[in-house]
Parts: structure tokens; sequence; C-alpha cells
């Protein structure tokens, strides 16, 4: 079982600054409709901040409920994944109450060195249980440091064709979704 | 040698009606960025309407030699790959200009069907000849239909787990690419 968390958490950008990042629009229409797409079990978006949360959930509930659920049937089903949480705790709390397992978390990101999980590991394990497992992404300058610590795996970075590694987050989802769940 | 050309083109969408759809800057973006991280030669952005050209063109100016140049000098990296074309026959042209061969056109799309041509044969013709090929996504309703017919190949369209296949182009061109090229 796997489960896509979007985490929008207070980090250091590189001018030193503490930056809660805001919830793109784009992020959720793209990051929902690979979800669905790959047969992700949810999508959780993560953001401390009440306002930002408020406003995702006005953005949602017009796909789901309001003039473009009748407009666009393909993204109410997409957008039917989505969760709003204030922190990543309430994602764990939320998945071991509906699984009866403590999900195993995965982070994801272009920096992450040390001991990494190689995609086919990680596909492997997805196939041979039935746990349920967070494939963690950040935003803006990546997920914070307490958080990568806290994981119980860092999957190792996408690699192209040379030494360029910039992509953005919603990019980053659609690769590794495909080389987990692609047929 | 692969080239990435995303296409605006008019096409009749689901209420009958001709559209044209507008650049968008997230695409700009996002696809920069893939066409650098996988090595492509280039990345085109075709748009028959001048003002959209001319658009297009402020913001990655903005990239190249504005402010976030300075501010950003990968997003620069990735944006040198960008051409404006206004049609795909300028873009075969440039091409056949500096490569010295005609390119082949290979479309994409979610509803493509008839003779369909795999992942894995594409990628062996990538590696096997140092030929041009044309990676062609639609934007909007898809693909013009005259574009289609007149193509060398028609690429097998994404799977994920299950039936629904409604990817954002940004996403398309992510999971394309990285099959094609990814390491």
């Amino acid at each position: 079982m796997l489960y896509i968390v979007l985490l929008h958490y207070p980090v250091y950008n590189k001018e030193g600054r503490v930056v809660t990042t805001s919830i793109a629009n784009m992020d959720i229409h793209d990051i929902a409709r690979l979800a669905k797409t790959y047969a992700a079990q949810g999508f959780y978006i993560v953001n401390p901040v009440p306002e930002q949360r408020s406003l995702a959930g006005e953005i949602i509930s017009h796909w789901q409920d309001g003039y473009g659920a009748a407009y666009n049937r393909f993204r109410k089903a997409a957008f039917e994944l989505i969760r709003i949480k204030e922190s990543l705790r309430d994602v764990v709390d939320d998945i071991a109450g509906e699984s009866g397992f403590m999900p195993k978390t995965v982070v994801t990101g272009a920096g992450l060195s040390g001991r990494l999980l190689k995609f086919a590991e990680l596909k492997e394990m997805l196939n041979s249980d039935n746990l349920p497992y967070l494939l963690v992404f950040g935003t803006g300058s990546g997920i914070a440091g307490e958080v990568v610590d806290a994981a119980d795996y860092k999957l190792e970075p996408i690699k192209g064709n040379g030494n360029y590694n910039h992509l953005a987050v919603r990019s980053a989802v659609a690769i590794i979704l495909d080389r987990l769940k692609g047929v």
C-alpha cells in the first residue's frame, strides 16, 4: 500500500531563512492525477499553516462538489484521493487507524546520501508485503532535516543523463511513481 | 538525438469548438528542467499565435538574461534548451538545417491507437542510430489529427495501474523521458 505525502514544513532556504512553502494549485492537480493513475491509496497534503489548509480545501471542494465536479469527472475521481493534514504525525495516525499498521516512511530528495533504498528494493517491498508505505516529497528547499532523520528509509535520488538534478516536485512524483508502480 | 516539442495547435475540444491552447508558465519550467535532466538536444515550444510566442519569449528571457538568471543558475541552464517556433514545419526545418538530417516525428497521446511504437523500441532506436527524433506532446485536447496522421510513429500510451489515464502533459513528459533515457 503506497501513500503519497506532499510536505510543506519549515526549512532553511539557501539564504539561511526559515521558510514554509505555500500549497501550489498545480501540485494538487498534477499529483492527484498521478496518484489515481498509479493506484496510490491516498495523497496527503501537509501544511502547518491553517490558512493554507483552508485554501487547499476550497480548491479541492471546487473539483469534488462544485462546478468542477460536473465539468470534469476525471478530475473529481483523482481529487477523491486527497486528504489535508496539519502534520506528518497526523498522517501516520490516520493511516494507522485505517489500516491497523504503522506506516513505514520513505523520504525522497535530490540531495539524499548515506544508506539509500534502491527503486527496485522498494518496488519489491510494495509487491511482497501489504503494509502501508508513506512516500514523502518536499517542496521548496526540500524535506526538513528532522523528518529525514526520523524516516525509516531514504530513497535513492533520480538520475537522468548527466549531472543536472533540479526537477519540479511534480516531475519527481511522476518519475518515481512510474518506476515503482508502472507496468 | 531527442528533441521535445510542445504543440499548441488548433484542435476541436469536447464541445466541438476549435481551441488553440495558451502557453502555460509551469509547462515551460517543468519541461525545460526535464529536457536538461535527460539530456534532450532541445525543447521546442510551438504556438501559431504571435502574442503567445512573445509572452513565452519574455518569460524565457527573464530566466536567461534577467533577474532570474542570477537568482537561479540551474533554471538558466535548463532554459537554454528552449526554442520558440510558429509551426511544426519550422521545427523540422530548424533541426534539418542544424543536423543535416530530416527528423523523424513521434507523436504521443493517451488516446492513440493503431500501429504503436513501444517504449523499448524507441529507446533502442535512440541508442542505435544518431538521427534526430522529435517527441511531440499536445496540450489541452491533444495533438491535432493532421499532425498525428503525418507523423512517422505513434508512441504507445502510458499505462499506470488501472484504467485511469488523464495526466498533465508535464507528467507525461516526465514519465516518457525517464522511460526512454533514464538510467
